[in-house]
């Protein structure tokens, strides 16, 4: 008799990964990686041509934070691991931000052990206050995560993110309106030199849960994703199971595969922008007005958005209305004057061209 | 003192559309829409040459089910018209579903007379029962429109659909998960001759209701828009309450402002596919796998999707997975057999062609 299907489901998952960074790794297989992720790292250090014995076995990390998500993670990376040429370890990070918080980490670091983990860190970071306590968080997190990977030189780090975070963060893009990019997710593979792996996309966090019961692992639920001061437990206490009332059980796949979509989609016209971007300037580098005005509007205002942030705009307070604005220099010319932009970047119209400069 | 500040929101986005419709109607005016919007429609019988008195005067016809969006509409439309040269009319579709039904398209068609509206119409149509009922309503209701527009000649007819509906089409669309093109809800022009206007998609259908209470104009309560048998309903009413109430009061704005970026993004695309699809040929017309492959996946699975359409496949049964199994035989070959899809099409990969046809 096989696994149960919960744990035969996280396992294929992980081992579809733990694939993909071996061939990475090892030039000679034939490539897997589809042509549309991220280039892959350049070869291992010990190239093709030295002997496989001679070859350092590349080492996976397991981000985990001892909830079911991340414990479930850790059990099927162990499990797999042991099947192939892969060192298995674990990093856990203890944000200082609860009591007894050390105390937590030093038993999830226990519990990676115990499955045959190793290393094993419990990594404690001081959390910022930039951008409100769930971003600063997650900046301090990774920072931790892109440390100890650099140092235990990491050929990749598994997070543990669901199907259902992914649901919850394209909503959270969808709020914020300002385009398809902010729709399209968490990736699959990010971070530097693709480090950053997510296995669980496609699997549901009650799978998770469920595979965590039945190979008896302790979790641990993080008083936060059920606090309503926090907008992403809002969203998964209230509005995803309110929208799926509305909607049928079906939402959260739904919003799983728009944010694959979306990301595609936002790619190609990211590349027709950057393309597009040189045939509209005139000998001196200078935006053209009338060949911005040729461009389709999704692809003209992709390349105002660059030019803004080029010339100084931070990416992250500049809106789709800013850009619209922008564009209307072009599409409703009726003599305006310059626009103000974050960054103190400014925008104006003279003699035909775009002319977009930090004042 | 001016009019109510909702009243003259309401009068202000038809005024814009009724500014539209003349400048498509009267060539001699500098064109005031923008290059992304379907073409204009020709130019009216009477042509630039004629003198203005032998012009027509355009006719426009507001769609009116007697609720507060198309009453509001109604109304904004009587009084801008008067101020421009352009007649207004006004068609009420009587469905046939509800008791009492016909006398109300009356009390509905005599509003209207009364606004000055004139023509005016109440047309009875006979809902069939394809594609749920909410779908054969809408076909039946914009079956009668279209018959009524040409019989009458109008150069085009007012649709009371706010950013509340726009926000509402985009979950819907969401929840379905086909990518942007069903995140693009409405369009501001559409129908045959871009006939079809929607003014109010800007305007929050609170704001309709107000300018009707100030105005004293009496609207009707569709019990159909509050029976939770409905998808929209329970939406309206549960669904994106939950998500304001998770995500904050701008979800509305953001979900109508992603609804016309993603519509850009769309059109975009679906462009850059249909100059992709030549190039992807061999001199037969037969599709190279080799030259797919090389396409951004995004532009790869549009192309593929109408191929599957032009060899007889139904646009509506044609889901994102059929697209994405058909993908797989161009970026996950590995000697699958032919793939059957909606409408007895099927698609095979053969001697490093790709062969869709009809069974």
């Amino acid at each position: 008799m096989g696994p149960h299907p919960a744990v035969a489901a996280i396992r294929l998952a992980v081992r579809r990964v733990l694939h993909d960074v071996l061939t990475e790794h090892t030039p000679q297989l034939p490539p897997q990686t589809p042509a549309h992720l991220p280039p892959s790292p350049a070869p291992a250090p010990a190239g093709p041509g030295l002997p496989a014995a001679a070859r350092p076995t590349p080492l996976v990390l397991v981000a985990c934070s001892g909830g079911a998500d991340s414990m479930a993670l850790a059990s099927a990376l162990a499990f797999e691991a042991r099947k192939l040429s892969v060192r298995a370890g674990g990093v856990t990070v203890d944000h200082g931000l609860q009591d007894g918080s050390a105390q937590r980490a030093a038993e999830v670091a226990a519990r990676l052990t115990a499955m045959g983990l190793d290393p094993v860190e419990a990594v404690t970071v001081r959390v910022g206050r930039g951008g409100g306590p769930e971003a600063a968080a997650r900046d301090a997190r990774y920072a931790a995560l892109d440390e100890a990977a650099t140092r235990l030189g990491a050929a990749a780090v598994l997070l543990g993110h669901t199907r259902d975070d992914q649901a919850e963060t394209v909503l959270l893009g969808l709020a914020r309106g300002s385009g398809i990019r902010s729709l399209a997710g968490m990736a699959e593979v990010s971070g530097p030199r693709g480090r950053y792996r997510r296995p669980f996309l496609g699997i549901d966090r009650q799978t998770a849960r469920k595979a965590c019961m039945v190979q008896s692992l302790p979790v641990w639920d993080d008083p936060h994703n059920t606090d309503p001061a926090y907008t992403r437990s809002r969203l998964r206490h209230e509005g995803l199971p309110a929208l799926e009332k509305a909607l049928g059980k079906g939402v959260v796949e739904a919003l799983a595969r728009t944010a694959r979509l979306s990301r595609d989609d936002a790619d190609a016209l990211d590349t027709w922008a950057a393309d597009a971007d040189g045939a509209v300037r005139d000998e001196s580098g200078r935006l053209e007005c009338a060949k911005l005005y040729a461009l389709p509007p999704a692809v003209r205002r992709r390349v105002l958005r660059r030019a803004v942030i080029d010339a100084g705009a931070p990416a992250g307070s500049l809106f789709a209305r800013h850009v619209e604005e922008v564009d209307r220099l072009i599409t409703g010319w009726r003599g305006q004057g310059a626009i103000n932009l974050p960054g103190r970047v400014e925008a104006r119209r003279q003699s035909g061209r775009l002319v977009i400069r930090q004042g």
